[in-house]
């Protein structure tokens, strides 16, 4: 899996996590529902100004997108 | 000091604590040399490729780079 699959995974687990659909989060990062989609496909080699709107609309720091276990 | 002044200053401290010049680091992540110092001067909306051929260069997870304390 290269960077851009696994922030997508990680985005995709974190957006789950808060019962937030694509459009939500798209709508709250004001990014488009299809980049979301293609970020979390690991298809975007995404810049850290989009990443940090994404880890804003997550709520989470920024250094959570890069650390693999979210399990509890 | 945005997203891209941050990420800068803190990959020049990592580098630094390595006492890596903007050479050495530009040699061993194949990148440009002025391209690290337009990074590292905050003028750069870095990639996440970029950004981790130039983590596993500084020999740090990516998640190194957006935390913010890094004195011991």
């Amino acid at each position: 899996m290269d960077i851009k699959q696994k922030v997508g995974k990680k985005i995709k687990e974190l957006r789950e996590l808060n019962n937030q659909s694509q459009k939500d989060l798209a709508y709250s990062c004001d990014l488009d529902r299809s980049y979301i989609a293609s970020v979390e496909n690991g298809k975007r080699n995404i810049s850290i100004v989009n990443l940090e709107k994404i880890s804003i609309a997550l709520n989470v720091p920024l250094s959570q997108i890069f650390i693999n276990e979210t399990k509890p």
